[in-house]
């Protein structure tokens, strides 16, 4: 349940930012590169806190991580397959809700602005030079770099609290998000894809479901390498 | 009087961060989304430090959120109908002040600058695309995540302080002020809409009384789901 | 001593995000607003850390308010007029040594760009509109929110330390920046200012005397009324 | 060892950053010095944390003024000059590694955008006008800065921890990064420049090699005086 609240949070800021930054009479069109990556970093910092009681994944990728490294996911919850499943499930309906909430919020955009990919790009990532391959290595690199830093820093960085992950979602964003827009979370991208996939949006296009496995799968296994080596070099 | 003082300061800042990014000859002109999106939380950052005696609300949606879930308002103040309409009245007398201020401190940029949609728009919100039941939805929800987030985080962040509320701020600014520029805030709105039906600036067009509802309904509704489901997820 | 390597860091890294944003051969040329606000607000992070010893006040006004609200001006140094002196003067050395460091690192910069105008601005602030009231009295504004903040805040933050007034100051530029550029710190124009009048800058023009004792003057009004109405509102 | 992962996710996330703001197809394209600036800023916030085991240095210019101030690397990390190479190998090593990485994640768009100058300049610094004398006085004091604030700041700002820092990088970034692109630190600009010449780069030009040393000789002259003057003016 808190997996839920926490990811819808996070889904329906960090769609809302993605639409608030492209879609053509939003009064923050053409925010850029930073209004996205500290709108999303932000998002990340008002889910976490909304979803302290299991822990604050709001991530499969982070979820597979912490049960690579043998981690419990949140106090009393051990790292079981039937627990990560069960957290998998939570995120992924907290996205696809976060997205519809989205969605409500900008309804009048939807109805009049923008082109088919425009419309999709608010709620799912797609490459900016479509290369499966690199796209996919890309999504490990970045999602690797977010686990690994969560089972390093112990999630309790000195004083800051949910700020510090915020903050290196953030840097992800602006440092590795340029090839793909940075998923780095399966959820994060499939929740909203279906969402569009199932939603009446006036004038959408096609869902890409030829690229939605890169953001699913690049994020899995970049979460359960960063899940190893941060348990290998920062051990309990 | 707390309450004046801070939303004072609040509307002081916030109305100044969109004079500075709006009106043309500004040195600050054009600064875009994060500069609009990042001064108004940080003028909550600035504006909860001075109201701290009154537990820092600075906006009705929180009053009457903290009303619906039955919390104090501040140490030794209860949550009573009677101290709620005093709130409402400190609130929005302090963004009549606060916006009086920022027209003093850009008196010669109205005298020379700008239609007049635009000095409009430098005291209070209105919508990219007009509908105003849509528009009503996005201020509901943008000031549910704002009250809930509230509730939940129980107003004291990790060692952050009146950091994390400006933050969440900022998010919802930069993730949900697309199409309406995010009042969340009936006397953010309300105080200077007033303040622009009275003074004497030059140029000046209608206040856009038809829209002044929306901005003041639909940050109350979403304060008081936001107070009902934050103390339901979260209670005391 | 202190206090002058305090300010020097505080102008060697202001002065230094003017020249880089508005400089057209640099490499942040036409940064923007945020860029030069955010600029500024991390400057004054790193030299309040500097001038710990003396209290960190880095600006008259905050010297003179601190005297009008009679607090310790440091750990052991009352405030007494011959200290507020010793204090100002320290405090515009700083700013003429940080202006003169500003420039060594630009110097090729100077030798190459921009026009006088682009020049002066890099050191000193400089009306967008001249109206030596109107100018007078937006300094008076900025320099109140910055010192009353200040007093109540009780300078220490929960947690946050010199962060606290660096946002305070990032939200005075983004906020009430548009008109005047805010100096909003007497040591911050006169200081740079001198340092343009005295140095071989190629192609430079006039220092704009007739404007110097706008930013001088208005910070001192507003750090005087921001001691007096802090003490009052939060009183020791 | 942790030495090199830091500085290898600092470099990663470094590089990424100029990567995402300057090759023509990225997302990020075109998205400015605040951008960059941040993005800098956040990798040495999370590269911090994966290195504290060794206290984090990242940087062979902190290293050497650490040594100048004979203050201990690491707690058991006495300041030799044994030690001190090692750090110096250990941070260039990472800083190759770190490039290397950013490499993969970006290769597509290696293989298809941007002039040979441009790919270049997503690895290694240069100079906005170049004169060499002018650019290392520029990297001497941008470094100076840098750790003279640490030796100042003890390491530890109240509650903050790795932010300070980071933030402190951001400021010389946004500040005196205009005329040479920063490097303050010689694993950043030469780890990187190794890797340019090394990696099969299609289209990739000449390594400027004639400006190398401005890079690796500017930091470490400005981090031997901010370590002797630090250590003057805050003494253990």
């Amino acid at each position: 349940m808190s997996e839920v609240l926490g990811t819808a949070v996070l889904l329906l800021l960090g769609g809302g930012v993605v639409a608030t930054a492209i879609l053509p009479k939003s009064k923050g069109f053409n925010g850029g590169w930073v209004l996205i990556t500290f709108g999303w970093g932000f998002a990340v910092f008002a889910g976490v806190y909304v979803a302290f009681k299991s822990g604050a994944h709001l991530n499969p990728a982070v979820t597979i991580g912490l049960f690579a490294a043998g981690r419990d996911f949140a106090p009393d919850v051990d790292p079981t397959v039937v627990n990560m499943l069960g957290y998998f499930a939570a995120e992924l309906l907290g996205a696809f809700i976060g997205a519809l909430l989205m969605f409500v919020a900008f309804k009048s955009h939807f109805d009049e602005d923008a082109d088919a990919g425009t419309k999709l790009a608010v709620f799912s990532t797609g490459p900016a030079i479509r290369s499966y391959g690199w796209n996919f290595g890309t999504e490990v690199i970045g999602t690797f770099v977010l686990v690994f830093w969560i089972i390093v820093s112990g999630m309790t960085p000195s004083g800051l609290g949910p700020l510090g992950v915020a903050l290196v979602v953030v840097s992800i964003g602006m440092s590795l998000g340029g090839p793909t827009g940075y998923a780095i979370n399966p959820a994060r991208d499939l929740g909203p894809r279906i969402a569009h996939f199932l939603l009446p949006i006036k004038g959408k296009g096609s869902s890409d479901w030829a690229y939605s496995w890169v953001p699913v799968l690049g994020p899995l296994v970049g979460g359960v390498l960063g899940g190893l080596l941060g348990d290998w070099y920062a051990p309990v």
